[in-house]
């Protein structure tokens, strides 16, 4: 996967644990990968909302013991942000914190909601201001002015107004809110650890405090957890599953269940069905660590071609060295990988990559391999060409920087210098996806967009 | 003064210079004095509107040159604030800024504003939300809720509901503008530097840009700056005026202009008053530097005893040593200030203090006197005891932490450990103050408050 | 490899390139694996020697462009270092820079000299003063204490004083030196960019800046770059070689060429050479990622048995959590790695491991594997047992704290809880080696020391 | 006094008190205004010697808690350091610490050498390595060096070799020793708390401290301090004093007692005897706050015109604004003082200043006291213009930068912009300075330099 798609965020919520904001820490420090560059955790202790949020990993923010001892409380919610490609003028740090009717509520947000700006706009003209441009503050204006009495009941108002791909997680002084949108674009599951409930956009974040994987919250469930236990509403209309297909594809962690099945298993297959569909005349099969070595795997199994490891990747990386020089991008990429010359000299190699961005962090690494005595270079990418952008949380380029959507297949092939490139069908990928095809959203390969889009984010999105 | 006393806040205005932020940083660093807990600037470039705030000095935050470079634009507003003694919940750093109908608005806020807590509850009823427990971030949600069209107007109404001591600094895109409240509690003057206009807490900011002092922004008045040039508004009806005598015994630095006199020339007859009411019989007079210097100045001159430095003050304490052993309230006045015994030795001193609340360093000072051989110590205030809190914005101690609230004069006498201490008349504060006698706060000394107080920000305030 | 082993340390140095300090950056980035502690570069601009060092991963010393811009000059050398295990009260910073006779000069060292503490003693008879405790300061001082007058023969004849494990570079204001002992423990190897010249610990910090690797500098060989070009000097006697067989087994990177040969190439021999001699009745072989994924791939190819990714490492962590409570350890492994459950459910699994030195972190992951559902687990050890202590530079623990020295193997199989371990054999291990069998150092398998360790060190290492 | 001019250093030692670092911390407050870059301090807790050394005011270096609790003993030396003016190449920090034939030892040193050169050239042909330019670590090389067998011996022998202005505090892991130079160029005094032993630069770091003062150490007084008691030793020929003058007018501290007598009291007599040497037709006196306050007082006292405060300063500034404009002098000028309009305006001013390096911001001071309305400006110089460098400590600019030394007295009030300006005389500063005036270093009036200087150190010095 090109490093230029930004991940989106992960979420992690519990609740009845004396431990909480510890256990969050951990549980964000699994989820780490669905979002780098901040990272905040809010509690509740029944009388107050305790929020810290910082820039950096989650080991960083809340690598001094007292932060942590600031955040006391039996139920907490956590954020991992990705960078903000918005305005810089607004802070857009979550879990967003604001006083409102009801008291303190803090709330944390994974995905992208797709009618915001009529929303501001109605709201602005009402007397409303913002302090961010994140959706985590415009669920909580909604709520604030919901007439209904009770929150759970201003909450699933609130929900009413919104569009989009979501799963929002709310902390008040002593209660513990997740609610997924009804199409279901993004993964979220339910917990538990002893009498503690948990809920995490990945099951990997379960795992890391030894909490028990129970079940997914369904797309249009809202689960309130408090003294009273935990408690399931429906406030939506059912609609048609959008899963995101990507989050199998790229986002999610092998180790992790979602959408009812492990992404390992899901992801193995679509390596198998890449070779079924693409076999190459090669010696050897190598993944792009560690992003397609799951479905190198299941390449190299299915075509009996050895697997190997022809690159090695450094794991140092954090900040990029300043290069100013013109080798730059060569430079970035060697910093990252490095090919083991042995294993690739005069091999005829096949590179299973996961997906094609923009193709430029690609077309230096097949550059390497040949420099290291490739004989052959044949990419196969188990999806198929992302053509369009996703506004349902996944900051993909602007629709001119994806290569599929300038250049067909020859071209690309001929850009990245390579002898041969194929990628997965769309039905290939799907048949091998668990649910039904008709469960997916799939519109970053077909346009074909579950949710239609606000022409105004459209064209906020596409200046950027 | 007891450093006891956290120092209120301070605000900078400037419209039409290239180099706005640079010359607001240089403002601010002026009235240093009037917060250093934490400074922050806005700017307007007639597109967007910037902020950058940060804990610490001004000097501190707005080192970095990249920090300032980030802060274009033509006007600029800044502010330093004093510790937040409120909620650690949330972030109180001003100016505060948001998005609302009519675009980005930034405010800074010097004062205290006396009906927040029934305008924030009819606001949240309202469905309002707030992210901080400032006036700034209110005023904001009142313009944001005016029905009015122009910016303008809607801070004309927004005015309407509250009560309290303020100035203002708002700033937009492309105005500037700056309020005084119509009782003119907290002091507010315009400049000009070339065709520049500024706006200052105190002239002393001017000073350091070289600016020109042209006059005070009156009280009640209003004042937008813009492309078409300054212009003035009286949006209350006329109140009785109400300048905080405090500024002149205390806060305001002497080389400042405020509620139309300079502060040097005033705070001298506070100390000349003083040795007409209660001469001393003495050797020599000598000041706690820096904050009564002028005021011994005039002690000594009206007395005709001779001034010295008895005490030398050590600039370097900023932030405090660690002492858990048992001397430690000691050893942090020895930190601070070291007595010259050859200056003190067989002496008769009169030390002139411009005013006690808790009294707890002033004990300690005088308890190193002696020890640096003192003959006799006499205590003379350049003001009247401190009996009340102040509810206009300076964080004076509650009530049973004040001292002359607790002990008369001959039992602070007493605890002080001096031979003789004498207070300044009321009456002999108010007959040498500019202006005229009536037109001051005075609830400090005489409980006697010109605006009446909202019963739970007294319990607030009297809480914490 | 069980994380209590402290990498030992990484050099890098260049002659000949204008922007040396970066390149020097770049170099120790692809050798940060070998000390992740602190970094540090000096350069020679023909003038003057500057050198800057620093707490933390090369990208984080050298982030500031400003702090390469300190550092001018066409000629380099680099320090990656492990933590300082020694005294707090001496900084051990390198490279390590003085004035002395020979103006200035800074020196970097990878290893450790066995008769250091002899050494100091003379000198400090003879009035010397250590500011530090590293082998780079006594080679200095013995540089300085030389009476030869040329630099060169100065550092030839401090050569003949010290023995031990050691590559040194060396830098002078216009002159490059870089020497390997004349066992050649530590690797080092020469190479070429243009006409500049590159030495390095492993050749994967030729590779990041696309550098030719030329051959390896020979044991005992001392090599001068300056304005005349490359010298190459054969200052000692020919001795045994004693190569560090654990720089194959697990210290360099698998795409680095060290003596002689590929690691990569090696590292899956000695998997393959596992499976000889113990096979194991399995459905998967997995990894321990990423330090055995070489070993487990050649197990895998000879057993037939089907490699799977079982475990995946989480690579954020870098500061470890704070986990004060009773379940730490099971956390920090937690932390660091997760089973994928649908791999391992219900399969019997080999477990690939490069060396057990303590076995704490693997008897975890044990624990993990079983909990994921693991029928069976099988650990293969792609070495012997650990039994002695290094005293050439790896920074094992002391004797008591190896499990192999106190525990057998079916005690250890015991601790760990497995089903089966087996150690690949010492005869194996160097069958399979490039060079013949009796080049290498085994000392750590075998208690015997290639050259005689003072007694001293030994308890100061012991006594730790 | 000019900012140009670099303050020295200042040292502090303490024997036989449980909270030896701490107090240590507390002294070196005292004399923070003795060097602002770096501090640190050395502990002996009868087994080790622990340093700790960082930049930046005591307050900021030895701020966390943790940082004391390194640092345990029973005996501590500390140092203030001014700015490295030398090279950036080695690290300048102290106490300087080594472990030699006698273990750790610590140094710390006020003053200057006047024979270093000779003294490293002739060490490091013997073999030495320097990783300081520091006279602490060259005193520590010649006590390594010396033949004797006691550490007093061994310092006793070191101090033969050394000439210059010299005040050493040094302290093993038991003992505390400290030396004055056989000139006595700067102050050291001692004094005592209960039965614990404290050597100081000045007097206010014992009132700091509540300790008291004994007395003044001897010149060439070497004092042993240890489980023993106080030892005092005479290791010198006896030499003319050289006390140095400058101490007196401006860099001690007025509440010290230096060279036996307070400097407030000196300080006063010479702005007095400036007034009966030259008398000025004016309306007020005002000092150039705080360094001339005592000065201008005594001016005042003996002229009977009135002392004023007509500059305000800001003592928040600490780390210059980044000010890349024109008007950048005037700026800095302005950030540090206010002048006083309501003082000035139509005044006839003297204003006292302490002495004129370079003038630069006197001239803008001028200025500033103009455009403030002062009618005329007088000033009047407490020493003779100053025109040679200073070689024993003092970090005056080079020749060519004092001012007195390109320009007689006429063309620097025409520099100054001044209406007069006059000196005070040679023989009137000594005669109203205590001792006797043949007792005092006076070169930088009279270039007649009490110990020759190197010629090498010289040209160093004025290559800077």
């Amino acid at each position: 996967m090109d490093p230029h798609v930004k991940h989106h965020c992960g979420i992690f919520g519990i609740y009845g644990h004396p431990d909480a904001a510890r256990l969050t820490s951990l549980g964000l420090h699994a989820l780490q990968h669905r979002g780098e560059e901040s990272s905040g955790i809010g509690t509740g202790d029944n009388k107050h909302v305790h929020v810290h949020t910082g820039m950096g990993h989650v080991a960083d923010v809340f690598m001094e013991p007292e932060v942590l001892d600031r955040l006391p409380g039996h139920l907490a919610i956590g954020h991992n942000r990705y960078s903000t490609t918005g305005s810089d003028t607004l802070s857009n740090s979550q879990p967003f914190l604001a006083e409102c009717r009801d008291g303190y509520i803090a709330v944390a947000h994974n995905g992208n909601l797709t009618n915001t700006s009529q929303l501001r706009s109605q709201m602005q003209e009402d007397g409303a201001i913002f302090q961010t441009t994140t959706d985590s503050e415009l669920i909580l204006h909604l709520i604030a002015r919901s007439k209904e009495e009770h929150i759970v009941d201003r909450v699933i108002d609130a929900l009413q107004y919104i569009q989009g791909a979501y799963c929002f997680a709310l902390c008040t002084e002593d209660k513990l809110l997740a609610v997924r949108d009804p199409h279901g674009f993004r993964p979220l599951c339910l917990g538990q650890l002893g009498d503690s409930w948990i809920i995490a956009s990945e099951s990997c974040a379960l795992d890391i405090i030894s909490a028990r994987y129970i079940r997914d919250i369904e797309p249009g469930e809202l689960v309130v957890i408090d003294a009273n236990g935990l408690r399931t509403f429906s406030p939506f209309e059912v609609q048609r599953h959008a899963f995101c297909i990507f989050e199998y594809i790229y986002f999610s962690r092998p180790d992790s269940i979602i959408f009812g099945d492990t992404v390992d298993k899901t992801r193995r297959k679509l390596g198998k069905q890449l070779a079924i569909e693409h076999p190459a005349d090669a010696d050897i099969v190598i993944p792009v660590p560690d992003s397609s070595n799951t479905a190198a795997m299941g390449y190299a199994d299915q075509s009996g071609i050895k697997l190997e490891i022809g690159l090695i990747r450094n794991h140092y990386v954090g900040r990029t060295f300043i290069t100013p020089s013109q080798d730059t991008r060569t430079t970035m990429v060697r910093l990252k990988y490095n090919p083991v010359r042995g294993v690739l000299k005069g091999k005829r190699v096949v590179v299973v990559e996961d997906s094609i961005v923009r193709g430029t962090t690609l077309r230096y690494l097949v550059r390497m391999l040949r420099e290291a005595g490739a004989h052959k270079v044949h990419i196969r990418v188990s999806c198929p060409p992302i053509i369009s952008p996703c506004y349902y949380g996944i900051d993909f380029q602007t629709e001119n920087e994806l290569i599929a959507n300038e250049k067909n297949i020859a071209q690309i092939r001929e850009h990245l210098g390579v002898d041969s490139l194929s990628y997965l069908s769309l039905s290939g990928m799907l048949s091998v996806a668990p649910n039904t095809t008709n469960q997916y959203c799939t519109a970053c390969f077909t346009r074909n967009y579950p949710i239609p889009i606000e022409t105004e984010v459209n064209k906020l999105i596409l200046e950027r």
